[in-house]
This record gives C-alpha cells, sequence and structure tokens, in this order.
C-alpha cells in the first residue's frame, strides 16, 4: 500500500510509492530506453491493460475489444490504490494515511501515431468530454477530496508510453498547489468580493497584450508571472468554478482553443515536450464563489535547477508579453477558426 | 533591467529575466551543448569574469591574477542587478518590482577537475566561510531581504559551467519556499512554543531510521516526506536560526558531514547531478525563535513530470527510510570520520 505522508512544516503531502519502490541501484546507470514495438494502448492489445473503465465505442462493439474511440483504464502501475478506506495516524510529530485512490490512464485514440492536438476539434471534444465523466463518476466516491487530470507529452515532460494519453488521479487530499490558489483566490475574494480569476480575464482582454487567442467561451494568456518561456493559461470568459460542468457547446469551444494553442506551441517550439493539467474545483468544498477552474499548458524548454526547487523562486527568460505576440502571429493556415 | 512579478493568486514572485532574454527561436531546436576548452574560473583567466568581489589567497597574490583557493565574482549573466533602488509598482491587479539584486559565483577551487566532494575538509571549510563572508557582507545592504546559496552539480542539474561552483542570489523578497517555511514553523511554534525543526532533529535520532550520519553539531537525515530519492536535509543539532552565525569549529564539523554524504551520494548512485541549497533566516525578520537553518541536497534522478509541477504534489518512488539505510552501509574507506 502506497503511503501518503505530509512534510511537518510546509503540509506538502508526497506519495512514499513503495509498490512501484524504486532500490537505490536502480537509478546507478539510466539505460537508454528500449522502444519496444509492443503498445498496450493500440488495438488488439486491450487485453494488456487492466479493464476498461469507460469507452466511447462503435456499437456493437464489446468491452476490452477494438472499437473504441476513446478509452479508460485503470493504471497498471497505480501511485495510489482504490481499495481501502481512508486511515490517518500520527508517527511522533509527523503525519500520514494510507495511499488510497484512483489512478486511470485516458487513452486518447487507438492511432499510435497521433497526438491530441493531431486530432480533429469533435474529437478532442471527445476527450474533453471523457475527463468530464470520469470526474462526475469518480466524485461519487466521498473517499476523494480531489481529481487532477493531467497530460505529459514526450519523454522529456515525463511521458513512459509513447502513444498519446492523459493521467487523472483521484485523492484523499487536496494537492498543495490547489490549497494555494484556493486560498489566495479566497483572500482577494474577501477583501474585493470579486473573483480574481473574472478579474484577471477582465484585465487581459482589456490590456490585450498577454493574450494568444480568444473565442466565445475561453481565452488563452501567457500569465503575468509566468514561471517558464510559453506557460499557457485557458480559463473559461465568465465565471465557471468546477470543469464537470461544462456544456457541451463549451466542449467544443475549449477543444478549438486547445488545438489551435498546441498547434502554435507546436509550431513555435517544434514539438516540444509539454505538460498540462487541469485545475479544477475540490470535490466537497463551498469555494465556489472564488475558485474558477483553468488549464495550465507548460512547454519544457528550460532545465530547472536547484535554485527553483529550493527556493520556489523561478527565472523566467521570455517576456510573457513577447511569448504572446510571437504565439499570435504564428498563422496555421490548415486551421479553420 | 530584470523585472520581478508577483504571481496575482498564489503570490509566488518570479524573474521576468529579459536581459537573459531568449527569444522563441531560441528554444526551437537545443544545440548539443559544445564543450570548449576554454574556462574563465581557471587559473590565468582571472580577467574574463567580472572583478573579483572576495576571494581567499595566497599572501602578497593580486586581485583577479591567480593564488586565490576560493574567489568570488559577480556573475556575468545575472538574474538581478545591482544598481537601482526598489520600486513597487501595481499593474491593475498585478504586482511587480525592478530586478534589484546581487548575483554572485563562488569558485570553490581553481582545479577545473574537482568537485566539492573531492576537496580536502579543510578546502570544504574554507567555500563554506566564504558562503557566511558573502552572507554577512551583503547583510549590510538593506534592499535585500533574504539570501540563497545553492549549487548546480553537472548538466542535468542545471549547471552551465563544468568547473564547480556555487551560486549566490540577494534579493529584495522572502522566496516562496521559505515563507512557506516560516509560516508552517510558526504556526508549530504558536501551538507548542518549540521549534519544529529542534523537534525533527530529537524525533529522528531517538526514531533512528532516516538519519544517514552525524557528528558533534549536525545531523544529516531523508525527510519523512521526502520530495525526491535520496534528497537529504543537514541541520544543526541544536536551535541555530541563521546559518552567517556558524562558528570555525561548527565549520569544520559542517564541511566533514557534507564531504561524507556527498561521497556517500556518489557511491550509491554513480556520481549522479545533484542540487544543494541553503535555507537560512531572512535578512530582516524576528522569526529567531522557529527558524532553524538546513541545507538541502537533492539527487536530479527522476523526471518530474506534469503532475508534480502542476499539483505540487510528488510521488517518491523510494522510501526515505530504505534511501536511509542505503546511505547508512555505504563505506568509505578513504573518509577519515
Amino acid at each position: 500500500m502506497p503511503e501518503l505522508r505530509k512534510d511537518p512544516i510546509i503540509g506538502r503531502w508526497v506519495i512514499i510509492s513503495t509498490e512501484r519502490g524504486k532500490r537505490p541501484t536502480d537509478f546507478a546507470s539510466v539505460p537508454p530506453t528500449k522502444k519496444s514495438n509492443f503498445c498496450p494502448f493500440c488495438y488488439g492489445n486491450e487485453t494488456k491493460t487492466p479493464p476498461e473503465v469507460y469507452a466511447l465505442r462503435e456499437p456493437g462493439t464489446e468491452k476490452d475489444t477494438p472499437g473504441w474511440r476513446v478509452r479508460v483504464v485503470p493504471n497498471k502501475f497505480p501511485a495510489l490504490q482504490i481499495e481501502g478506506e481512508i486511515n490517518r495516524q500520527g508517527e511522533g510529530i509527523y503525519d500520514k494515511m494510507n495511499g488510497i485512490g484512483a489512478h486511470e490512464v485516458i487513452i486518447e485514440t487507438p492511432d499510435h501515431n497521433k497526438t491530441i492536438s493531431d486530432l480533429d476539434e469533435d474529437y478532442i471534444a471527445d476527450v474533453l468530454s471523457t475527463y468530464r465523466e470520469r470526474i462526475i463518476d469518480l466524485k461519487k466516491d466521498r473517499r476523494f477530496k480531489y481529481i487532477v487530470v493531467f497530460k505529459n507529452h514526450g519523454e522529456a515532460a515525463g511521458a513512459s508510453l509513447e502513444h498519446t494519453h492523459t493521467q487523472l488521479v483521484a485523492m484523499p487530499i487536496i494537492p498543495k498547489r490547489v490549497s494555494e490558489e484556493i486560498e489566495g483566490a479566497r483572500k482577494y475574494y474577501d477583501f474585493k468580493e470579486r473573483c480574481i480569476f473574472c478579474d484577471i480575464v477582465a484585465q487581459e482582454i482589456h490590456d490585450d497584450v498577454r493574450v494568444v487567442s480568444a473565442n466565445e467561451s475561453f481565452l488563452a494568456i501567457e500569465p503575468f508571472a509566468a514561471r517558464f518561456p510559453f506557460e499557457t493559461l485557458i480559463l473559461p470568459k465568465t465565471h465557471e468554478p468546477a470543469f464537470e460542468e461544462i456544456e457541451r457547446n463549451e466542449i467544443m469551444h475549449l477543444a478549438r482553443l486547445l488545438k489551435e494553442i498546441l498547434s502554435k506551441i507546436n509550431a513555435a517550439l517544434n514539438n516540444p515536450p509539454y505538460n498540462f493539467i487541469l485545475h479544477t474545483l475540490p470535490l466537497q468544498g463551498n469555494n465556489r464563489n472564488w475558485y474558477h477552474w483553468h488549464l495550465e499548458i507548460m512547454p519544457k524548454l528550460t532545465k530547472v535547477a536547484g535554485f527553483e526547487w529550493g527556493s520556489g523562486f523561478y527565472i523566467n527568460p521570455t517576456a510573457p508579453e513577447e511569448a504572446a505576440r510571437y504565439l499570435r502571429e504564428i498563422n496555421l493556415p490548415s486551421l479553420q477558426t
């Protein structure tokens, strides 16, 4: 059973994942990754993954067989385990709990050679709907306090399998970055009685120097205090606390903007590795007035060194205004926008 | 002039370093680093760095010439600029200030082929004394609120020059990780009227499962909620808020323990890239009762992916107890401990 442990000083929870346990000797020399021809996410290999928990399928096709468009399976090497009850314990001054949670993989397409931004807008909308469906389903489990949906694209961004996929982790705690956002947004709300994200949307549209693109429902910006070059934020233009409350027409708008932004990043930066992560409302909370979901996209371009790790203080060598201008000016002729 | 910008939601300051400015095209393809034979940190090349601000030298040798043991120079490409007055400004809902600060490089030895752990204990003590002297000197500048001393060892850990060196950044803000530690430690102090770091020292010595080594003045442990495999903390056994108050005999003890820990990490993990960073008391603060300086050592073994970046929630595949046991059991026959 993995263990959740809380940093006694700053309150950050970490997973000590003994099941995935690496012995010291595993790190001693990193062998070059062998590219195997076998891919568990391709058609015909459905029995090589744990049984699917959700799929969008052609009518008449069977669970765990080909015929799916989008398929969700539990992670074969889960960071958290689904069975058991939460059990918080002390250990002297330290706090821990057993590592209960869900860890799922959303396989975005059976096509081994496509990335999410290669898919049609309709197809991306199906992937985003799948995120929503899985959140709605997992939300029923009262052991979970938060669900993180994230994507590692490219080996340097942490992807261990090439075939495009998104991961989802439902967990019994609220991760530190999200608590910090909620707390910061709450302080702002206490003072202003407005959502800070809504104010950011208003100011960015007004200033119009960090906007990359926008459509009916969504805005894509380079954040004012971006940590990384080309860090990009997509957020709903109106106040929307929880991603899973997104409506069908909004999903289409989000799919269109996400495809555009990823395509621009690919064009500007020569298909860089990247991560994206969804920040949404905690599952059991009353933060609806001041929290506003958003998607963070982080191309992996710079090495993060000791200074950043140890201080939480980042040096970004590209001004967000410059990154925004550069992405704005990229023409994507093939894109129908 | 670089700019400091504050994240409006979570309050994290970042440096937008326009001077070091990278244009988007700089990221488009990363050329393999060309190893040049020229090293600005070697004897004879003293005029290729900015003029030295401090050095330990053989008697009779001149500034900016050979003859030094340890030499400190301003960073040629500083993240912050030394000249100017702090000027805080708003920009709508956003906050910024001009990027005032000092950015120095501590060249630990003229020997191009040694790393810090190859140096004798006496020599490491000289390097550590140099950290102290620079902090004491820069502390006089009332514009600065914090000084970070950190080391990037190896290219994967962010070192851009091979010749062993440490960096120092004096800044007009307190970095986020440090504020969080102070705030967490203050809450504990409010509740217990004890320093949490002192309590950690006591519990770790008592439990004796995460201790790697110890001597008269210092303890080296794998932290209970370590983010990374083999993350190691060195801290004074008694309550010491500020690194620069360290005494000569303690510097010797620290040098001995640091050499031992780095040598063990090198032996266990085949000379991995690593970072270390000093966390010490802010320059103008009244946190003496609850803050306790420490040195964080982070070998760079795992890829940090979107999940960690975006959530602040880490998955550590090696239990700290196992890492501690492994490091404890390594014999370093050449070390006189």
